[in-house]
């Protein structure tokens, strides 16, 4: 079984880890290199300049992701023998897969895929969606299995950088795809979930990477997990918006 | 990645899949033969005939598998692809490590074996516990993850025998260790999680086993369940009962 112990930094200032500010700034760094917030696609969301077949696609495609969330939290929660930690994480399965007030973040991803104009019931069957999508996806619960919980907890940190996109994303979208409005809610929700998730989990990996080499540890597992997110974008820019050409099986455009 | 998929029960009178009647029969039988409330501590403990030391034998060595249970579930949520199956096993996980309006099951063993006079951080730190009960325990682990998720449900399906055990002991334990009463806590809260949580899952099994082959299947992993139940006493009675041999590094009774 895999176990998790609370490994206090050392004190000594001899080695050369980075202090709690010296991490962040290096994760910032990640980010600013490699977060999708520059992917060609999503300058062409944010320019207005997708069509609303190629706004299904990423809505279908993301879906596979979207879907995934609660089991790659729950691979990590059973992961960890720390009760307050397990406590702590379990918020956000409650985020995606909901409860009694909450319909939460798949459902509200599938009435944004509704409000492409997709019939939900076949975003939830994931048909159409590109074998890449999966890939890249399959690989994050590679990763949560496979390295340490440590890097499984970094994993996450993109959240670190999602909301100023998704604050931009959502004025873009309001702006340029008014028929899409009615199906915002689950960035509105994001907004508030992500900075608590992505403030619990830097001081984690900060508590518990307690030298320089588990610290780059934890920056490597971000910038895996930004690669996993470009990928996908990748993957629909150049089956939607150049050359065009869709695998056989997935999802393809109607005349738009 | 594990999935999992509804497979409604074929219709054909013509193969020997069991009623949901019959199904509940042949578990029921498991139970009355292999359970561990015949276990030969259990009816001493009944009995009243257990010391203190024993006592805290067993509430340190439960702890162990106490202590899994929600990492026993989070796998079981991280292999089912259908959010409105892990929102409900998710229940089982809140039950054990609680949250803002309630301590949660772990936290109410280490109440029970602190009435037994040890102290909860030596439980929680595991110091003590029987190799024996860990082997036990962990494979209970192992087969959650190992098994198809039908087995692994139906692995949790001792609770439908749980409830009457649990009545039985709170009485004899007042009967003849009035001196634990304030630590019963966990077996009061099971009296209403265990008949809920049976109640789903031996529905969920007999919606799932779609032919008597997968049946049996089921009935096998109530089996082995029972079996690792039955390991846990075992492990206790032969080192703290007769002959009173623990291994090196295991609690050791002082003069009770």
């Amino acid at each position: 079984m895999a176990t998790h112990t609370v490994k206090p930094a050392p004190a000594a200032a001899s080695d050369s880890r980075l202090t709690l500010g010296e991490l962040r700034a290096a994760l910032q760094a990640v980010g600013e290199e490699r977060y999708h917030h520059k992917h060609p696609f999503h300058l062409l969301m944010h320019d207005g300049k997708l069509t609303r077949g190629q706004l299904q696609a990423w809505a279908l495609n993301r879906y596979y992701y979207q879907s995934i969330i609660p089991i790659k939290d729950a691979i990590i929660l059973s992961r960890s023998t720390d009760r307050e930690f397990r406590r702590a994480w379990r918020k956000r399965i409650v985020d995606h897969d909901g409860d009694a007030t909450s319909e939460g973040g798949i459902l509200r991803w599938l009435k944004l895929a509704e409000a492409t104009g997709l019939d939900p019931s076949r975003v939830e069957r994931g048909e159409g969606i590109l074998p890449a999508t999966r890939y890249a996806v399959n690989e994050y619960l590679n990763i949560v299995r496979s390295r340490s919980l440590l890097e499984a907890v970094a994993s996450s940190l993109t959240e670190l950088f999602s909301t100023k996109l998704i604050t931009l994303r959502v004025e873009k979208l309001r702006q340029h795809y008014p028929w899409l409005s009615n199906g915002l809610d689950y960035f509105k929700a994001r907004m508030t979930q992500a900075p608590e998730d992505s403030g619990f989990a830097i001081q984690y990996v900060f508590d518990h990477a307690s030298n320089r080499e588990e610290q780059e540890l934890v920056i490597k597992a971000l910038r895996d997990k930004c690669d996993i997110l470009w990928a996908q974008l990748d993957a629909l820019y150049y089956s939607y918006v150049q050359p065009g050409t869709p695998p056989p099986g997935a999802f393809h455009i109607e005349g738009s």
